[in-house]
Order: C-alpha cells, then structure tokens, then sequence
C-alpha cells in the first residue's frame, strides 16, 4: 500500500496546469510503491502516474532516477517517461512533496510468473544495461558493502532474536563477502530492484520495467544476481533451474556474460541475498509494532543466501558451460 | 486504504472470461471504499472497477446493492453499473470472494468543498429519491434506533475512556430519540453514507454518486440530515449555514420537504450525528492498536450532535421559512 500523503483536488489542478497534460477527469491513489505515493490520473488525453517522493527518497537522488528514465525512454526501452513540466523540469511540489507526473505504462506485473517470463525479464534487464551504457548521472550502491556493514551494525545485536546463530552466521558472511567480492567485472547503471512487482507483461510480452528508484552504479552482474534470487526461486524456497537458466539465457542473448561474471555469480547471489536478509532484517526490527506496513520476512533471503552458499559452480544456477 | 484480498492475473482472467469486458491492460489496486477491495481495470475497451466484498459486507445484502445501482443508472442517475456477466448474473466469485465488476465513473471527490457543491449534492440526493422510489427490493437500516442500541450496548461501560460523561449524555441522548424519533414522513430507498467521498465531480459538476453499500429503506428526510452533518460542517466544528442552506434549496428543488420533514429536521440530524458517533465509537473502542486502519474519530460527531440539540428551528439550517 503506498498513499502516504494525500492531495486534494485544488492543489493537483495548480500542479498540472505546469504541464501539457490534457483535462484532469480522475485520480486514485493505488496500493503500488513502498517508498512513495503514487496516484493512477485520467485525463482527457492520456492515463498518467502521479508519485509524490515521501521522506525515505533523498532528494539529491532524483534528478538521477527521472533523468535515467527519460534516458531508457528515449533508448527504446519500455519504462515510464516523466513528463517535462512546461519550464523543462521533471519535477514539481504538490502537498509539500517533490513530484512528477509520469507515463501510464498498461500491464500486469506477475503473481505467478513462469519460465518463459524469467527469460523475457532477463533480456530486458540486459537491454537496460546496454541502453544505460551513456547515462552521464552517477549514482554509487548505498547497499553494497559498506552500506551492508552499516545496516548490520545497527541490527546485529538483536539478529538472534529473529533466528538463535544469526549473528555469528551473518558475520562470517559479511566477512567473506567483504574478502572475495569481485571488483573488476564490467560495472554500469542497474536496476538493484527487479522483482516481479517491477515487471509488466501484456500476455506473455513484457510490456515495461518500472521503478528505478534503488537504481545505481554497481556491477551489471549483481543485477542479474538479484533478478535470479526474486524471480526463481519457488514459495518453498526451492531453486527452480528452469527459470534461472531461462533468465541468464535471455539476458546473455543480448549481453554475453564475460567467464570472469560466470564465474562471479553465486558470490554475487550471496551479496544479493544478503543484500535483501539485511533491509527486511532491519525494517523487522525496527518498523514498530502496528505501523501501516507489511513486513517482509527476512529468513526467506536467509535461506536463499545458504543455498547460494553450497553452489560449488555457476552450472548449478543453469548456465551452460 | 482498500486492498484487503489480492487477486492474480490467472485468476483474473478466468473472472473476465465470463463477461463482455475487452481484453485486460492493466489493473491496480485503489485506496478507495474502506468496506471492500477496489481495484482499477484497464482493458481495451472502458475502464472498470472490481469490487471484491469482504467479510463486513453480508452478502444476502449484494442482490439489493447492485440491482439499485442498476436500478438507478437506468433512471439516468449518474451512478456505477454492474456489468451483467455472460450468464446474466451481476455477481461472480474472484479469490474466495463475491466479486461484482462495475463500471468506472470519472470525476473525482472533493477535499474543499463549496457551497455551491452543497446545492449539487442535494439535487443528486432528491434525484436518487426519487429514482428509486420503484424499486423492488427492499433493505431495512440496520444502523437505525435498533441498530444504535446494539451498538451502544457495546460501548458504554467504556465510553468514558472517550470523554468522561459521555456514557450519561449519550444515554439521555438515546432515551429522547427513542421517544421522539419520527414514525410518519415518507420513506424509500436512501443513500444513507453520502460523504464528500461517495460524490465525484468534474469541474464543478456533479458526475456521479457511488458507494451504495449502506443504502437501506428509511425516512428519506434523514438521508438529508446525513447530507448536512456529512457536507455542512467546517473543520473546527461550526456549522456552514451558506453550504446548509445550499444544500437544501438544491434538495427542495426537486423534491420539496413536507412542513412535517422540516418540523423533524433537528431530530433527524440527531440521529445521524447519533449513528456516526456510535460506529465510530464502536470502532474506536475495538479496532487492536495496529491494525491497517485509520480510526476516525467519534467525536467530531459528537459535536455535531450537541449543535443539533441546541437547535430550536429548523429556519437555523438555512431553511426558508
């Protein structure tokens, strides 16, 4: 659910009459978007996305997040274009929030995705990397090591509460990641948020990627990593190797992973279930009793971290050698 | 907030089979209706609503629901239709729940409304009236004197926790209603929730009233009262008579009050003031801490009651005399 901040009728018309955006005939907030509030507006032209960026969205970041979209946009790439206000800026200020108006992309994201969407998911995400090659904004991972370290020292105290060994176990992950995590595989602008509420299909086309908010520099592998660990596994936490293989065999017939990446990928898949384990950790821990949020169950990224863990080679995940 | 029951694409589909619907593009859950789950379907042809009910809303009620909206949307009342399914039916079933799929009004419900706004509301309220006037189906109000003595027998050993005395003040309160709420003015189909957000606008015309998941035969003076104490009243308590008054004329203009409904004006809106004070209450006493509900408060209408008490002629509504 995300309507964290509401807005009425006299506000939105002084906001939209700074864009050419056609006559306001409705606005809904919807129950999509964790970090934001997001409204479904129909106008006499076009359906539009409406989000207002909430607290947990630094500012500075948004100029990098619209300006990759419109990036992708213009690249060919189905993903939501923020329409320029009639002063060029991507961004206003509607009931004290930053905001902008974006594209309404049709669609359905997938509650019961199958093997022939991880493939489409893995060759749009290698299409993002290739179009995102000359992006000029950056933006490093605040959820990479360092960002890990952080979060884990403000939770690892009361990791056992969760599940008794946690912090010992968590620790000597952290330790190992912090020892063999690559550092010279091709790096550019990822998506480090792909999970299937991210993913819109039309039938069985993918018809848009949507939310670039966690997106950044980091390793275009790890973002194949975290596509992997939110797309194939099963609810009983299961690897399904006939999604995972259909994914990287998407992804590799447009961008061919280098052997150095393959040979990467369950260090890669560990970072990214670590990644994941430590924010639900967190929020568990920290998201006071009866606030409007649902909390995600940190273990699920636990027990894909071990899985990843006992790989011994990139096969395992369905490469072919 | 209103995504109480999630539905998935497969599911979905197989719902849509069963009617005249165009093909889905998209569909998003919407903080709309706190009673039952909302969503907004896109497909090729209009947009839809998708009503799932849940358990609050009994579903021996759906048939009066629904065959009203029909009934009124076919005396031209601006208002959402039930899409008859294949078979006939306006009731289907959609994740363990009677899902019914309605169609989309736009316009949009006002957070300021004006007087003139007021008048609007009143001439739709006398319209819907007289609408429904043939309609066959009948639902007695369950939130009548009966229903607010359930309700109230619920409460008061804990009303004091609220405000202390109010389990003497509203005691007295339901004694005097008891004796002298009104037996013999004219009765029909009422609304009986029209709130600002139950009535869209476009510009500032009235486009639609929705939300009929009250209605229920009763006086149909009192739905006017519900109207006063839903529109007439500023965020510091005070009572609008320019927006009162408004909203009578406009209801007078279609449908003239009986000097009878005037006389009773005052105790009508007690009542009213009455039965939104006790759900919420009720609400407030028993909702946990936590759960994903925003509480409203009861006494706002609490205050409106004691203004209704102190009103000696219904002339202090605005009405001419």
């Amino acid at each position: 659910m995300a309507v964290y901040t509401d807005i009425n009728e006299v506000d939105l018309k002084a906001f939209l009459a700074e864009y050419e955006a056609g006559d306001l005939l409705s606005f809904k907030g919807i129950a999509e978007g964790v970090e934001n509030s997001n409204f479904l507006l129909h106008t006499s032209t076009d359906p539009l996305i409406l989000t207002l960026y909430e607290k947990r969205v630094d500012k500075n970041d948004l100029p990098f997040f619209l300006g990759l979209m419109h990036h992708l946009a213009e690249r060919g790439l189905s993903c939501p274009l923020p329409l320029p206000r009639r002063d060029g800026a991507l961004l206003g200020e509607l009931s004290g929030r930053p905001a902008a108006l974006i594209s309404f992309l049709e669609g359905m994201w997938l509650r019961k995705p199958e093997a022939r969407h991880c493939r489409e998911v893995g060759v749009a995400l290698a299409r993002m990397h290739v179009a995102g090659r000359d992006f000029a904004i950056r933006r490093p991972n605040a959820l990479s090591l360092d960002g890990w370290q952080d979060l884990w020292a403000k939770s690892k105290d009361r990791a056992d509460e969760v599940e008794p060994g946690l912090e010992a176990e968590v620790g000597d992950e952290m330790a190992f990641l912090g020892t063999h995590w690559p550092k010279d595989l091709p790096d550019g602008v990822i998506h480090a948020d792909l999970f299937p509420d991210n993913v819109f299909f039309l039938g069985d086309d993918l018809s848009g990627l949507i939310d670039f908010y966690f997106a950044c520099n980091d390793l275009l592998a790890y973002d194949l990593a975290i596509g992997l660990n939110a797309w194939c596994f099963e609810k009983d936490g299961a690897y399904n190797i006939t999604k995972g293989k259909a994914m990287i065999e998407g992804y590799q017939s447009v961008r061919p992973l280098l052997d150095a990446e393959v040979d990467a990928l369950p260090v890669l898949c560990r970072g990214s279930a670590l990644r994941f384990f430590l924010t639900r950790l967190y929020d568990w821990l920290m998201t006071p009793e009866g606030a409007l949020v649902v909390k995600k169950d940190p273990l699920e990224y636990l027990k894909k971290l071990r899985f990843h863990r006992a790989i011994e080679n990139s096969t395992e995940y369905g490469l072919t050698p």
